[in-house]
């Protein structure tokens, strides 16, 4: 069976200029996303990042990718429209994606979604607790408890302006109170794409091992199933038409 | 009761350039939407068009509309972004968007919806069926039989790249054999939306009276129905919170 | 303006069997959901209860009901199956319905949702916090604040067997840790459902005056808008069809 | 990679009532559904008819099910009740399930969609044409033109009484003029569910080349992905809750 191709998109700005960020993921977030999704030979990985030439999207790149991770925080607005259309076109045709806590408000997120994305936030080091709303679900595959907990996490509260998504998968609840949806997925055109809320970078969520798992599994799920839908808007020829059309005039 | 504000928007270009469209609409097609709508004394009706200044759409005049229809083709490119952001945001809060034939091109629904929106097309004068999913309907109220007919209709055809709906209200069947979503409800934020897909420029279809009941009803049902949401991506303090967080370090 | 007649069904057991029940609820749990529907002059109310003949849902009452509200818990088992059926086929053609608390294994919520409608539960005093997720939905209106408080409540856990909702209105959040989707919106054939967690019946919480505002505000969500939908299996005759049909053989 | 288990539940009595049905398929329905199947060898096939003990769904039959197919017609009342719940459970825990045709009124079917799945009907040997909604869905993967063709098929028309889809892949047009959601995916529980409605038992339906190519395709898409979700309703003791519960007495 052929791998499962995924490029791990990371924003790669905290980690330079957050010394903190930096000593937790000495090789980027992306690089622990990356490494984490290695342990599984199920997957090839790459990696891409904003300062790359096309952020490191290029054209082939996107062809040869069936599943993107996505992290980005301070400088959405520094991604290239251009090329988030891109990767907006490549999911609606089957690929997947995998977008990670702050990526709720990147372009390619709010652009799929079609909604604010909001919700409201706190730093405080809370204590995080994910409750699994379908424990038969394929992204919670090895998971035998109930709930996991991260240790400390910014807190995301609802209201989520989301659309109903088509799972919702696991509900977040956190040390001083809020609750949040905290892993849903989407179905938009041929693609899937799977919303997960845990990955603040001040703290070291990437190294979680349940985190872990849950991106393997995700990336498994929302990997293509089918074949590329690259729709356009033709026009049929009357000739083309199945039923013969009467004149009217 | 308070009136429902609705406000037609019209693109207003072919009625200009095409002869036989401002035959068939010497108001413009917005006119003669907006007519139908008058035919109900439950509508206060407003006209906006492209070439009004902001379009017709400033703030004033959205925060006074509950519902706006919007029909668009020829210039979709010339809406401006920062208009559509507007209309978006009222959508997001809670006003009813009603979206027309090939308005499913339009800035503000592709924006909405998240996908591509395309769909396979032909002129050919076809014949169009329009069948009922659930003949219950708000929308589809007075209507007694399972469907009903258009003369002549520009075809529109499945694959229709949107979301699934919320609700599959219509079903179209066009003489040449092609089917489509024709009549589909969507919930984003607190709005609802209403794609409608019969109204081809050079087709009185706007007279028609299925079609002008349908857009009453529609209008109706997509009026806001609860309060506004505003919404925001606000930080909580801590001391707002409402279990306190212990410290971590 | 017509009213809205409502249904306030309750199983009107516990209220005999436990002391502490008859005195929260001395004219039984559903005379104070009851009475709570009548301080808004919108409502007609009707009370019905496992002990009347038909458990009180003759066809006459459900022709003449526009939402039913149904508490239920000790007797499931003993609702009448024929019953059951006349109030599904009464949904499915339109009629709003309001499940609360306990009511999630009742045989109506099962047989509407297809689902197991289970749940994990503890009953320990737990003040459970309930977190709105859409704060325009008419569901909340009135509620001003992100989140309400129930001083005491069972607590009802995820994962909860339900199919996706069409609406995710609230979560719950409960004392010991556990979390809810305690306010849920589906759409069965032409009707509304709702269903709504809170309720433990050693608990004056239909007392509660959030609580109060959201079932009045529910049944107006959930009362039907559009026309009776009796769906059948039609025969439709060759002759009837649009289309001529041409011989095969 | 270990083969999808597959069983073909047929009715099997039409087969043996109608001369015309037994000459279609010598070796029943199911025989011919389940050689369909055997084409690819992804498959392990079992047959299971109503006239076996237990209908042939004994519960060692089930574990080791990952997939069912179902198609009956005459005698879905003569499918014993518990059978059904059994076969419910199955699918609630992640078992796939394919209702064929007629199945529409199974009381499996039935019983997973809490609505009457009505729809309208005429026996007129007309053409049905199918389209395809998604051309990149799995399920209808290697089908390259956008819609495909049944010479003779049974009329089934809107309104079809299900609840709204997860996916609407394919819908259908008769001869005669009616239009049909023709293939819907549904997510209950854990378990996914594709209706596929061709195959009227006097037509050679399971012999048409696309359908049978469907049904392994569907097969694939709702085999099982996750684990098994074995829910319940436990009560969750108060020292196993995450969080101290407050005594409030």
């Amino acid at each position: 069976m052929s791998k499962i191709r995924v490029t791990v998109w990371g924003e790669n700005v905290h980690e330079h200029e957050m010394p903190k960020v930096g000593e937790i993921y000495p090789k980027g977030m992306h690089g622990c996303i990356a490494d984490g999704l290695l342990e599984d030979p199920a997957f090839d990985v790459k990696i891409a990042t904003l300062d790359m030439p096309e952020h490191g999207l290029t054209d082939e790149v996107l062809e040869e990718t069936d599943v993107i991770t996505w992290w980005g925080h301070a400088a959405h607005h520094k991604v290239d429209d251009e090329i988030v259309n891109k990767v907006k076109r490549r999911v609606l045709e089957g690929m997947g994606l995998i977008v990670l806590h702050s990526g709720h408000y990147s372009k390619i997120f709010r652009s799929l979604m079609g909604t604010t994305c909001s919700l409201c936030w706190r730093e405080a080091d809370e204590r995080e607790r994910i409750w699994i709303c379908n424990p038969g679900h394929p992204i919670v595959k090895g998971i035998e408890s109930p709930y996991f907990e991260i240790p400390m996490e910014e807190m995301y509260g609802e209201p989520f302006g989301i659309p109903e998504p088509s799972e919702t998968v696991m509900i977040g609840h956190f040390e001083g109170g809020n609750v949040f949806r905290s892993g849903c997925v989407f179905l938009r055109g041929n693609g899937r794409i799977f919303y997960f809320q845990p990955g603040h970078e001040t703290y070291p969520i990437y190294h979680h091992e349940t985190v872990k798992l849950i991106l393997k599994n995700a990336a498994k799920y929302v990997a293509p199933h089918g074949t590329i839908w690259k729709d356009g808007a033709p026009m049929i020829p009357v000739e083309s038409a199945p039923d013969p059309i009467s004149a009217k005039h």
